[in-house]
């Protein structure tokens, strides 16, 4: 028997269209994200995919994504999981920041290697800058596991293990699993599973509201590659636009 | 030390507005049942009531009213926990049937008696009516549980369960709990917490969108019976229009 595994990146949100760095800064959603997040549970509908329950992270951006999509599929009543394992990378000093501006002052090397370097985090963030969350009640119980900054290196780090303690027991107990989270903590996850390298998945892009599904076999490794989407075409040209940030 | 509770009515759904019975179908919210669940989040906020956890029922309006609540408090990161005890009455029969339609044909004694009588239902509904449930995934695993009509006696026999092994061990851990449910599975609790008579509880009605909160002692008893709404002038004036539907 194949698992079914969902992911759904969260739509445009307001920063997504301002060009501005996000990471854990809590924007919500524009209207056209709120549009895609619909979309995107339609897309899970005609597919006949339904999911039996929904891990999300403590961002409003996939929050509603998830209430949207699973709205939109009628699957609104399925139990809700929310971790900040699944959160967007933290972009540290960077957060708030114009990413054309960004780019502009500091070079294409240095801007490529804060966006897609594995292992190499911007710097962090101060504890008083406007868009730190280190007052941020949802935090308040991770201690010095609440970071400062992040590579995906340390996003890898942070949600394999909720992965496995959480999302893969869901897997073995036959439920569909929906993942509604961020384009940096979904391309940690199908790192994970695709086995893609560390200088590999500098190249991988996952677009927004276009469900990504996974056939996982006993091990819990893809049956086929990179999954499917379920709006292929679509999901192509998203790719290629989100390659072109910050340009 | 007080354990804080509030009960949050969802916002007026479609069927409200059409003046039907609604029941367990599960119609989304009106524009305006959309305005009241962010309305209600607004008073949390000001009144500084921050939920700690939600419980939900498993229909969309109460869904929806927690999460547009919860977003607008800035609490929408909070764990959920969804389960059908919280659900509306089932409203056998009745469901999807004209309010004012039902009181001309059957009278406004038999109309009260399954409106407000505490342990008379209504008759079950057909297996194969359209506003059934007998097909709702949802519902699959409730077997035996699964009603086709229920009386408020139904509604707090089954909500009280609920109430005593997943609510009450929240609050136990220091918890601020909102529950975003329906006006007959909060008249059973109400019914409970204050220790209304089955007589006197026909003459009580909670409003739409205004929380209400319940600060309770050791013993999980109101401090203050019957609670505080947050609007209470608005409280009062919802009050008396519902005890007019169907009029």
């Amino acid at each position: 028997m194949a698992y079914t595994l969902v992911l759904l990146r969260h739509g445009e949100s307001e920063w997504n269209a301002k060009n501005l760095f996000t990471g854990w800064v809590d924007v919500p959603l524009s209207a056209k994200g709120r549009e895609e997040a619909a979309a995107g549970g339609k897309l899970l509908t005609d597919a006949g995919i339904l999911p039996d329950v929904v891990h999300t992270s403590l961002l409003r951006r996939a929050i509603t994504t998830a209430f949207l999509a699973l709205d939109a599929a009628d699957r609104h009543w399925i139990p809700v999981k929310r971790n900040w394992r699944l959160n967007e990378r933290h972009y540290g000093a960077l957060q708030g920041k114009d990413k054309k501006q960004t780019l502009a002052e500091f070079g294409e090397e240095q801007f490529m290697l804060w966006r897609r370097s594995y292992a190499t985090p911007p710097p962090p963030i101060a504890a008083d800058d406007e868009f730190s969350q280190a007052g941020d009640p949802r935090y308040a119980d991770l201690g010095a596991d609440r970071p400062s900054t992040e590579c995906l290196k340390d996003v890898v780090e942070r949600f394999i293990p909720y992965w496995e303690s959480d999302v893969v027991p869901d897997l073995k107990a036959g439920k569909t699993v929906l993942l509604a989270a961020h384009g940096n903590s979904l391309r940690a996850l199908v790192k994970h599973l695709d086995g893609i390298s560390d200088e590999d998945i500098a190249g991988l892009n996952i677009p927004t509201g276009i469900p990504l599904v996974y056939e996982l076999d006993d091990d819990f490794k893809p049956l086929v590659k990179g999954g499917r989407y379920l709006d292929p075409d679509a999901a192509a040209a998203a790719v290629a636009a989100v390659a072109n940030q910050g340009r």
